[in-house]
């Protein structure tokens, strides 16, 4: 099968290496065993990312990082112009170990213990852990599967704000679903959120990988965000490059009021990052770009197989074709027998997926599609007997 | 000059190599810089460090680490008991970021906001950061300077503790110092502690830098702890395999009161940590004993050299010579001309220090002698001239 995403020849995993990695994605996998579950890819690293990486080791350049998180903010500043026509301001990123400690840290200077925060769901799980961590409210908004796919309940999130929810965390695109919101239902999120008062934080780690042929992404940071709004983007090349273990992200204030809040994060929490995500987010967003658009053609042809072999061989499988991510959200409720637990699927196909039970939603499972199409069409195979 | 630490070559330092470094130590040095500041050596990765890193870069091993940092607990248990006799539970071992987020992680368990922590000083600049971060109250007791050394100020802790302090952290080996404390002393704090209640975080991230010809580390975990002692461990492969960049830590609980303590940690916590950070650690206290032994032969040297030096040729500086770290404490207090600030000294020699004020005694430098003894040679040279 000839791909679109040629000279990076995504085709060419390399499973035994792949099963090699101590990586928590194929962790325990037996032979039998095929891994979609956590959010990482079987790719190789992206060339530059690989050069720089091996650059370090070569000069024993893992000490600590330089809290300002060296070029990557302007790196990425640079990215967001050229993709997006956002242009945010390198100087006022705040480098953070990772989103989610981010958003930890961001709700600690933004809200209050005990405060309402808008999650939609179903969502990333997380998302609830990082709310008991820090001791605010969970306001669930579930999001709304349509005939044309996942939508946003923007009634919902207005009565949400108005019942006195203080923050909201956008997933935009969204893990799990893939969905991509487009400019105008954003517009009301923030019009709303302006309105109400409600600290939105933007989580846009996935906004590389919005698939080919899909309608462009809209940065939210884009769009009027009204009189003293306090919005923060988080963004990291972890999930686009594939790194998410090497611990670096970026928080954006898009506001002056954001970013006085985020002057009061703790001294120490830019030092936290690790050298080497610095130096990999900044190779792979100044240089990234081809091996980025060769992935984008390789996971869209993915998406394209999953649709068509489930609609063709398994339809009792709900699925929605997504405009995002590589991760796939399967409606399993309607299986001969009920919903299997992932664990059961494991059992009995040898295919990992993950439960969509920490996702807030039982009965659903998410797949990783971030593979070469021989293990997708083998491990696609193996679910048409579920 | 010949070193009892070949095979391996610490005086092969290649000083284009270390400018290179995009880490803290050297970052804005200028070709006439000496950068003898930041607790990052310039030495290369040891062998098997080395080799675990390039293994994950060639498998693309670079995402999410298991949260229970695999291998790396059950490496650290038989590193402690070759070396101290000391047999943690590895099943015990709570993974972390790094040792400071695993003190602000375990304060906010151990303690309540407001409460007293004591802090020996003069200190590593980040103890006084985390208080501020977690809102626990600086209870300092200083360090006591004698004739025969830096020692422990055991009535100042017990007035401290009775004046409820609530929690210390001891930092054994200590930086920035280099003291090391002996098996009496670590008695009477534990005693105190368990007299007092209070919680114990012990920082030894230093341990496996004692030098060459000093007794050997008492690991705090060996000494009576006293019913309900609430006593946790600290360390990392970062500082003795110079990899602070990586990002994983070990925080180890010795008591059951303080493992019960840990169980209220938050789910991610350790979900944070760097997969690199865990294989380079792994290998580090599996495979590194050689290195570390030919490094604690060389730092000796180092510091032996260091010493003659200052006697000789500027006994203004005062130094009472270290039993462990890379790390010299200086006196500039009685320069004439008084002391000269960090910023003044790298003016005026080319040579980086840190600033005393940044451990809570302005008048002091730290001076990091983890580097080659050319550069080390040149850089005493240079401060003779002060």
């Amino acid at each position: 099968m000839p791909y679109a995403s040629a000279p990076f020849d995504f085709d060419a995993v390399d499973l035994a290496a792949v099963r090699r990695r101590h990586h928590t994605k194929w962790e325990g996998a037996g032979d039998g065993v095929l891994a979609l579950s956590v959010a990482e890819t079987d790719f190789a690293p992206a060339p530059p990312v690989a050069a720089a990486l091996g650059r370090a080791l070569a000069d024993g350049d893992l000490g600590y990082a330089p809290p300002g998180a060296l070029g990557l903010p302007a790196a990425f500043a640079a990215f967001a112009g050229r993709h997006w026509g956002w242009h945010p301001d390198p100087a006022a990123a705040v480098p953070v170990p990772e989103v989610m400690v981010g958003v930890v840290e961001a709700l600690r200077v933004l809200t209050a213990p005990g405060d309402g925060v808008v999650v939609e769901t179903p969502a990333y799980g997380p998302y609830f852990r990082v709310l008991r961590e820090t001791g605010r409210t969970l306001v669930p908004v579930p999001l709304l599967r349509t005939e044309d796919g996942w939508r946003r309940d923007t009634e919902g999130l207005r009565r949400a704000f108005a019942g006195g929810a203080r923050a909201m965390l956008l997933c935009n695109p969204h893990n799990p679903t893939g969905f991509l919101a487009d400019r105008a239902a954003l517009t009301a999120v923030a019009g709303l959120a302006a309105e109400h008062g409600v600290a939105v934080l933007a989580d846009e780690i996935w906004a590389p990988l919005v698939l080919d042929g899909a309608p462009g992404f809209v940065p939210y940071a884009t769009l009027p965000q009204g009189d003293g709004a306090r919005t923060v983007v988080l963004t990291s090349a972890s999930k686009a490059y594939n790194v998410p273990g090497l611990k670096c992200a970026l928080l954006l204030p898009v506001t002056e009021a954001a970013a006085a809040a985020l002057r009061g994060l703790p001294e120490l929490v830019s030092h936290r990052i690790s050298l080497l995500g610095v130096l990999a987010g900044e190779a792979a967003f100044a240089e990234g770009d081809a091996w980025l658009a060769g992935l984008r053609a390789y996971l869209g042809e993915g998406r394209d197989l999953l649709t068509r072999s489930l609609a063709e061989h398994a339809p009792a499988i709900g699925y929605t074709p997504q405009a995002a991510t590589y991760l796939a959200w399967l409606d399993l409720r309607g299986l001969p027998g009920g919903a299997p637990t992932a664990a059961e699927v494991e059992r009995r196909t040898g295919v990992r997926l993950s439960d969509g039970e920490e996702y807030g939603a039982p009965g659903w499972a998410r797949l990783n599609f971030g593979t070469s199409t021989a293990v997708l069409e083998e491990a696609v195979r193996r679910l048409h007997a579920l």
